[in-house]
């Protein structure tokens, strides 16, 4: 059965989603077609609520022109996931949520590791939603933009990283790393070896999870929160 | 001393502006100007989260362009509320997140009254998030849409209106509503004085709010969360 | 890549073991090698503690006689989850794990259908533990023994059942129906039908996962709670 | 309109009340009379669960004896608070409630510092109660006596205040602090400055709470938990 | 061993001291003294805050009046617990406490009945603070005054009763009563044999709870929250 | 009355037999008859998932061979807890669930600690089930096997475990330690001396609790959880 999964890195930056496609293209069945989309507006990054609200209207136009069979949300912070929700059938899934459902079915903990200090407290917040307040053992930053996060697979670079996730663990007593940057995809493989735990990559982790959800015949519930919205747009609106 | 607070319509529904400015005119303090604005672009009304996300770049937009001391979102869904908290020192408050810290100030559990089935889980999420989940005993809906709420002052829809309230407090042994939606302030004195218990309509209780807040010189927390974002924004943006 | 997921039914049922079967089949790729068996021994179905822990040696056994690249768990109550988690690296899952988590990806609110109602309290205990304590908004049972749910596939009694997951789902407000147990597998598409909303069989939302999990590289995290058991049985042990 | 505000420090001390008095005057409105009492007995300081129980009784008899519009509880323990929202139908409203309600609108977690380690508990539960489980991120104690709080206002003990501050902030990773102590009110303004971060004091945020309240026209539920007690004391009772 | 457990009717009713007395001595060991007594002073019957904060004040007198190697607060909301617990080193319990307790250790939830509507939100808070918000199905009032509850015991009486309890059960799912007022004492045993389910008296339970204390040689621990109170009343003081 | 309590050691340890039954015989009325048996079977300690899987099997063999008024499961895992209150109407209690009953009720705040790392996220998870996820302030691992915990004992070991003990305690601010190991028992007297605290051992407790609830006449309720299960065991089962 042929499919395609659109897969929306929110920000703007090329760079960006040609990791985040790399990786899709690692773990996609031969079936799926892929198709790995910028939004066509917003930022360069997503760092915080504010950027995360620029984006978000780029995130539903990427959705509303590219009509697939699932969605993936490539950013952490799961932007704009609720809302795009609405406006299709398909699946929809966020690599944050993506990645934070697959930790809990591997160990008995989980910390998270993320590029800038302003999205712990999101990130937080959205494990909290999702349920995993006590899963979810800490959510540490880099303190590293997260367009200066490839970085890291550098020889010099990489010890550094390494050396912050082996503190993070022992400081959390987790079992389970979770990347929470898409940033840090090309990271997973490396820092899995070096950490010989798991270590989830959300967009790995949604590209498999959408996978599933279609070969079962599941969609999104259009019984209340998630029918579709009316059209109520008006003069001055975006694009 | 004098100071400004915006009142932001996060839709563009002149009509809803005009309720919202009578009630804060009502309980704003003679030295406080208030300015009481729509978005300049968006929904009509906020119904769900896809109404959410378009019209929360009305409200940042509208929070940059009016300078003022305190802000407040005019929607029970408290629209944009954590970015704009970004992109602004001032304090910035949601009607929906005033309504429930008042409501529990005033009694032992509170009920939420919405006007779509599609905003419940929105307010739902939202109480658990600001600490409520035990104090809001459920939130509920008119299953009438935000423009047509008005229509309770008359005579012969105020008695359902009135009824539903009563069967919901009655079934939620709640001690105080919430009214959770800005369309329902013009019905707050109505329904107070009907029900004999307080009834809180945050567009009242949120300039109170922000009024208290600036006489005690407090402003929003820059040190991580909402520190201000980086301009990153990219071609193609909204506007 | 070719790989081995073995199904476990914790009872002894071939019936069972035959829908589940049947089931596993219908979502699994064409390189999973599947491996549905019983449990060597235990008892005919899992109703209840007592019924479960009987199983789990059973199901334990039957994880250490089929070496594979991962593990289903097919009975609601999860039986014996953790304690596979030890004796193996590869992954393993439980269906109403599978169910709950994929659930939650697809609407705001989810009910859970079992089959008696001593199993209520298990799964409801379950669902606190997965972090669904909010999500899971009600657990219900039908009343009948496990091994009698296939009657409701025939047409004097599929209303019954559909009256009973419609009340189910209106009483609770949800938006996705979690069938909470195994011998329900049989029912998930009839019922997805007549109800129009998404209806979660763990059966196949677990091998979606699992298959998932193995195509992004993924294991049980062997660090702490789950590095293998030293081999401390004694005298008299089972079997 | 005019109105009466009545301060209840709930201890006997003078100093204390003068120090409260203080800072109500700054935030109060000039319509607003306010009236600054001790608890005609009970404890010279509230440190514990049983200085507070002896305390209550004096602060139910303030309330009692000062017919107001309005009630602020000026201890962060909240002394009495419920008990006195059954004597009146006035707004009551407790320093450390609104404290906490004030950090939750400025920041995204906030920490507490009150004077004696057996408080701490205390505050805790208060937090939770409130619904700031996970908001609060830590209570702190600077183990000295209640009494003595005010010689950090000297050049050679602030700099230990704000060390301390300093590093309950960095530890909690916290973005607001909240004064956990009415003795603490007078270093409000000092601390804020040095700390540039919202440093809650809850005398004056309480009174800019209760003037809101007033203004729109909400008064405690009478509905069930707050109803009037009926007068059932007997001989030997208090006072 | 012989030892003294001081049992505190914390109103002022005789009546009510005299069941309490009864199932005390039901229950306790030959060598246990019971000492049960009334409050010195306060209030006729604790419903609400208010009738508890002016029972406190006795409650404590007479925990300071009467050493003991072990305290029973004999009302269900547990009336000064804490603050008594600062006082003494030996273990003190209340009945409430002790009733949800034991009621865990039996059933998978259960329910309370209480007399007065007033005190569903107090013993629900103290579920809560318990731990016990998720085993705790529901409070529930008869809506009778305390002093008037042994009315039940009689034949025309008790159908009322027992129809409520098997109403409350059935609508909670509960599979254990715990009886949330001292004036239900009389009544276990009736109510015991009549639903066919635990009822947990909290007078009996703590009774017991106190005596395995005791031989387990446990005391209240004086590390923090309740190590002693220094001296700090005040002229005007209680008494 | 006479009566009699079995206590299971849930491994097949003598050694760990005596110490548990020299604990029980301390504290056991003189009318209990207590009987401390080994599970026939199992394994040689319970450490972990696995472990506890595999001794279940032996504890419900040694509650269906030793018909008793009410039975203590001496693993602090409480292992076979659910199971076995299916299988007698006599109350069942586990130790570790005593242990940390017992320990809210004399502190604001309990550590735990056990024998090996793979046994604090059991802990950490059965206090969460029991309600006390926020009582319990930590769970801490000796990170020495069970069978070698005896060692504590002997004057060179001593303050190793002291020390650590002290060190946990200030780390939690916690105010009660449980012993998270039967084969701590034997130390809870000296720990508890060197500490100043109370420190909770649940064999002991567990012996206080379970005569508390026979004198009482409590047993475990037979309405819905724990009602019995049929036989349903098939061929090859267990012994």
């Amino acid at each position: 059965m042929s499919q395609t999964i659109c897969v929306i890195n929110p920000n703007t930056s090329e760079a960006m989603r040609q990791v985040i496609e790399h990786s899709c293209t690692e773990v996609a069945l031969q079936d799926t077609q892929l198709k790995v989309v910028c939004a066509p507006s917003g930022v360069a990054s997503v760092e915080g609520f504010y950027d995360g609200a620029l984006a978000t209207t780029g995130v539903l136009k990427s959705v509303q022109s590219n009509p697939s069979q699932g969605y993936l949300i490539a950013c952490a912070d799961d932007t704009g996931l609720d809302a795009c929700r609405e406006i299709t059938s398909a699946p929809v899934l966020g690599i944050g949520e993506a990645a934070m459902h697959t930790a809990t079915l591997l160990g008995a903990g989980f910390s998270v590791l993320t590029a800038q200090q302003k999205s712990v407290h999101i990130l937080e917040r959205n494990a909290h939603q999702y349920g995993f307040a006590t899963h979810c053992r800490g959510v540490h930053a880099m303190k590293t933009p997260v367009l200066d996060l490839e970085k890291f697979l550098e020889p010099e670079w990489f010890p550094v990283l390494l050396e912050r996730c082996q503190q993070i663990l022992e400081q959390d007593e987790s079992e389970v790393l979770v990347l929470g940057c898409a940033g840090l995809t090309i990271l997973q493989k490396k820092l899995q070896d070096a950490l010989q735990i798991p270590v989830i990559d959300g967009v790995r982790a949604g590209i498999g999870l959408i996978e599933g959800l279609l070969r079962c015949g599941l969609s999104t519930s259009k019984h209340c929160t998630y029918q579709p919205a009316e059209d109520k747009t008006t003069a001055g609106e975006q694009g």
